[in-house]
């Protein structure tokens, strides 16, 4: 398994992280449980910064929150300067209770609800990225009302089909995202809102897709969005100053994937986009970009107890871990490709072909198909990795199965940063009605 | 849209069920909201326990709780004479919670922790049922250790591939559950257990997957089922006195759908199963069934608001609702196909093709593609039908949304069997360490 991040193997011959032993975190804290590496989301948060710095100063990175977000990966993202991108007023409410600076947030969403829009004006959110006529006539009604003034983005479609899986496509027009481009709603949208008062359209933001590879994307998508500044200038006479470019820079889940570097993705967008404002004479916008997985993918991984082994002689043999599709859908979803490795046995060689099934009652419940690992027995601490993005975020409790805690690991240091759900967790908001606790009815009366 | 249980159209053209105007539900409760018609659930628990009365009356019903389960759930199911079905410590913990008889409980799993094990034995659940070797040893161990005796049940793989969605195949032999038949592994695993004092082996379990249609694949299972009992009995000379034989009858979605009835289901298991030991003269053994999706599906509905339209002239309209994946995986996991009425426009034809959007920020947050409904505006109640399994049960965060409440509906009155999240319930297990709250240290010291 490639070794990401501060990922080493100590004398025991285990894995470590941040300093710390994960067969001792397995002991400490209890598997299923996912480990964030801090130097890792700082260093990928730096490279960003870093990246502007050299190529596009006047630019802010945004962290798109969807990924992974708890009130302690506020506080790193805060620190290291980045602004936040949420789509939910979960999400706001999140950043907020985190002490997150409201004007560094950006508020995105293709159906976000009026006490969302609400929450998000009265906590003075820096922008609010519309995405559709109704929200636009929504908020600017909701703005009237409250005679405040919102600063906007508008949400554009581009007409950008990058090669990824469909489900995480979102630049082409056919998409349940943005204003469209190609089919002059866009266009339209600027116009309306010019006459807005209470809405201040601050520039544009496009998002091409996630987990994406190939770099002559970003280069299009920024020269579109370029020629659309450029137009709106034409036909409108307003210089917008603002292009969000969108993030979904991909990352190596696997040896199959080849992705880009932050440095060259940040090179990408800008040289195309100083290129493009200078074919138009157009004054550069400031820029912004929006990552998530590629912060906080390899930061992350998820360790599991390994339960029952069945061997089919002359088919397959699966090794059942103690979480599954509850704590990491992807695989199901996506037919999403990881990496492991065994953590108390890191510095083995592998010996057999596995695979990796979950604890759910599905068949559908497999973490890892054909992988090369150690002879794995009962009690051994197997390791997944780059389960930063969509992991948490997206896991469930399927099964009734508690989500796992998660600590961050920095220095020899593991500090909780979601505890683990507990049984009474899962219970906590069931009712029984007083009708179905009474023995005494006549059943049949049920009916 | 198929009417299912109690869902009638009023007088003011809303859609009732339960005899509770589904637009006042909206309103009393909010959205997105899941809808449970107990009638409905009721009718199909007892639509089981007539068809066994009628065709095999040595027989139980048990629920999988894997679909839909609250302590509330297990109140009706207890009150309806049912077993229940559990797959996890979580579910366990529900039902006892409840107050659910233990020794109806049935323990399955492909990799139960030793914790789960001993929660099991501990509170005198009725059988586990044993997947793999693994386990086996490990329970027996545990058994021995504590000096308990266990009734349990091994899953056997018969071999069977059904047609349904691969992730819910679960009788292949190349399957993560179960000890293989064609390979010997489930006669070398009776072999082994009648070594063991502690474990008392009472019959069999199978599943060959959810969501069938055919009653072939049944009446097949059920006849190489009862060739192992046979072969059992010749082996090693013992006669098994249970036979469960899994659920999984399948359900009807949309019009596609062509399942079976419950009485045909039963019909041609109970008449396999005659027939077969008629044949090999085979003492008939107590037949158990495993229902989840049949009893539940058809009673569950989810109701949204429609959010913001989106229409790309030539292309298609996009209709957003206040949910999405979070609180239906299964049109992004399975491709599952769902159908909706407007609460509020139940009585009007349809007059348009539109795609139903979910408000997660991804593109394969899709809950229904190309329905026609009549002409939808934002605040429009829509219900998709046929959500009760498999929805709530694993519904997720995703973007920070909380999840729905859940409210039963019968007789004209609506009681809250669990609770929708707060913001607060998503931010329960969150904490900050320490020392991302100094705000003095040096922020190089971090890396």
């Amino acid at each position: 398994m490639y070794l990401h991040g501060t990922m080493r193997i100590n004398r025991k011959g285990h894995l470590e992280i941040g300093g710390c032993d994960v067969v001792d975190l397995a002991a400490e804290f209890g598997t299923p449980l996912y480990i964030f590496d801090e130097w890792e989301i700082r260093k990928n948060c730096r490279s960003y910064v870093q990246a502007f710095k050299k190529y596009y100063p006047n630019s802010e990175t945004i962290y798109a929150g969807k990924t992974f977000l708890t009130t302690a990966m506020c506080k790193i993202i805060e620190e290291e300067g980045l602004g936040l991108d949420v789509v939910s007023g979960g999400e706001l409410y999140t950043a907020l209770k985190a002490g997150f600076p409201a004007n560094r947030i950006y508020f995105h969403g293709n159906n976000k609800t009026p006490e969302e829009i609400i929450l998000a004006l009265d906590n003075g959110v820096g922008r609010i990225i519309v995405d559709n006529f109704v929200e636009l006539r929504m908020l600017n009604q909701i703005c009237q009302e409250k005679n405040v003034n919102a600063k906007i983005m508008i949400r554009v479609t581009p007409g950008i089909k990058p090669q990824t899986h469909s489900y995480i496509q979102t630049g082409q027009l056919d998409s349940k995202f943005g204003f469209g481009l190609s089919n002059g709603q866009a266009l339209a949208a600027v116009k309306e809102i010019l006459k807005m008062p209470n809405l201040s359209l601050m520039g544009l933001h496009c998002h091409i897709g996630s987990q994406i590879f190939s770099m002559e994307s970003y280069r299009v998508a920024t020269e579109i969005m370029v020629d659309f500044l450029q137009t709106i200038r034409v036909e409108c006479g307003i210089v917008l100053k603002e292009l969000n470019m969108g993030g979904g820079l991909g990352i190596r889940y696997t040896s199959e994937d080849q992705p880009s570097t932050i440095d060259q993705h940040v090179e990408t967008i800008a040289s195309a986009l100083k290129n493009r404002a200078e074919k138009h004479n157009f004054p550069l916008p400031k820029l912004i970009d929006e990552p998530g997985r590629s912060i906080v993918a390899t930061a992350g991984s998820t360790i599991y107890t390994v339960g029952t082994i069945k061997e089919i002689p002359g088919i397959r043999k699966y090794v059942a871990v103690d979480g599954g599709m509850c704590d990491n859908p992807r695989p199901a979803l996506y037919n999403a490709k990881y990496e492991a490795i065994v953590a108390n046995k890191a510095n083995q060689f592998p010996q057999e072909t596995v695979s990796i099934a979950g604890k759910c009652c599905e068949s559908g419940d497999m973490l890892i198909w054909d992988i090369e690992l150690p002879t794995l027995e009962t009690g051994d601490i197997l390791l997944v990795s780059c389960t930063g993005a969509y992991n948490y975020s997206m896991a469930s409790n399927y099964n009734r199965i508690a989500k796992p805690a998660v600590v961050l690991v920095n220095n020899g240091k593991a500090d909780i940063i979601v505890k683990r759900e507990t049984y009474e967790d899962l219970l906590r908001n069931d009712v029984i009605p007083e009708r179905l606790l009474n023995k005494d009815r006549v059943l049949s009366e049920a009916l």
